[in-house]
């Protein structure tokens, strides 16, 4: 199973999207793991962060994970789950 | 034979997209589900679902499914639907 | 030969845009049907609809299905020819 | 050789674009013909027609053809020709 | 080695498109040409014209080509340069 | 681990964005570096600088880089992170 | 290793377009070259000109190309830069 996921996040400016990318991607069956910043404030910044792994990703991981990097899920934009194929 | 819909949905707070891809993904013949947030009003959520299958998928599955997880299919935007070609 | 064929479409709400892409998948020659929304009134629906086929495809027998379905072929947009090439 | 026209072509309600370019299809040499309907008026319709074919397709073959269904080629708006390449 | 030329030419009415395209394409070198119609007036007609080919190519083959079919080359708009690569 | 970043880079006139390119693509595990230029003011040059590369790049490594070369890193804009994949 | 050039640059009508990109085509490592002509003023053309090559291209020798040929390198608007990868 492939899973993908579009988050919409708050981010303080510590930690940096480079430290929040290596860390989100060590999450399990997490494939890959892309941030964009959309806006930086004074004291936070807006990020757009796309997630793609297999089924083993589970939406709670990332979500304790980014609490634990004091980030906030504002939304999930977009899922996307693809089921094995035997062809 | 494949078959695909779009669907315009209002669902919900609850269940997460997550969720509802994840249920959508286990009805028989469903191959992908992508689930894309449009608009989050006070009470409901309006998304966009797209479903890849086989020939096994049948909208009045979709629907029921839907109705279990109280979300409302609002209109039916896009159905392809491809015969298995012997070439 | 291969045949495709962009129809503009008046259809009543009932029959289902699902259940009309699947009965014209049962046309001579169709291998696809695709039929996307475009405008929705009180009682009738505007939707473009492609049908992709080999030189079997009859635009009569397209045109016969619509009458049996109350569906109104308003237009042909478009009409792709394509002989079998020998290269 | 391959050659391939785009033509500007006002051509009467009657024929049908189908059978207009199942017409041109079995012109000397031409492998498809793709026709886009325009603009429809009240006695006329203004199609987009592109022809492709190889060497052997002669635009005096297409324009004879076009007389032969009533239609008036009004501009060609492409032409492109390519040499065999023995690579 | 390959080259291309994006021409911007002035031609009179005749010669046609057609006739013009396929007289280019017996130059030297030539392997493709495709002439688009850009805009019709009284007397002459301005046509982009691509002309793809190798190394053998001239554009001086291209000007005394176009002066014999009493065709003016207003500009080269864009020019391609490719050497063999030896991988 | 394939790594990517996209950098809004302040840079004086000198070093050049060529010298530049090439000493960053000297750092190690960094497989390409694209350098472009949005900006020339007076003193200075923004620039959009895209590095590519293996798990061996650190982003500390690219800070040093740069502040080696008299360029200021203004925001991290995008950060790509990509597991490898025993499939 | 590959590396590219977006330059930017004021030529006077002599040399044309078509000799420039064959003189640049000349230089150690070069692979290829594209000309776009931008604007045509009374005495200078405005041209972008995209080179790509092997490592062995240096940016001193189009330099220095360019001045043989009278030509003024406004600006370098792009570098790519790119290893040679050993998977």
């Amino acid at each position: 199973m492939r899973v993908e996921y579009d988050l919409d996040i708050l981010k303080p400016h510590q930690p940096s999207s480079s430290l929040l990318a290596h860390t989100l991607a060590k999450i399990k069956g997490v494939i890959s793991v892309t941030i964009k910043v959309d806006e930086i404030d004074q004291k936070t910044t807006s990020i757009f962060v796309t997630i793609k792994g297999t089924g083993d990703v589970s939406i709670d991981d990332i979500t304790n994970t980014l609490e634990d990097m004091n980030c906030a899920l504002h939304s999930v934009d977009r899922v996307f789950v693809e089921n094995e194929i035997n062809s």
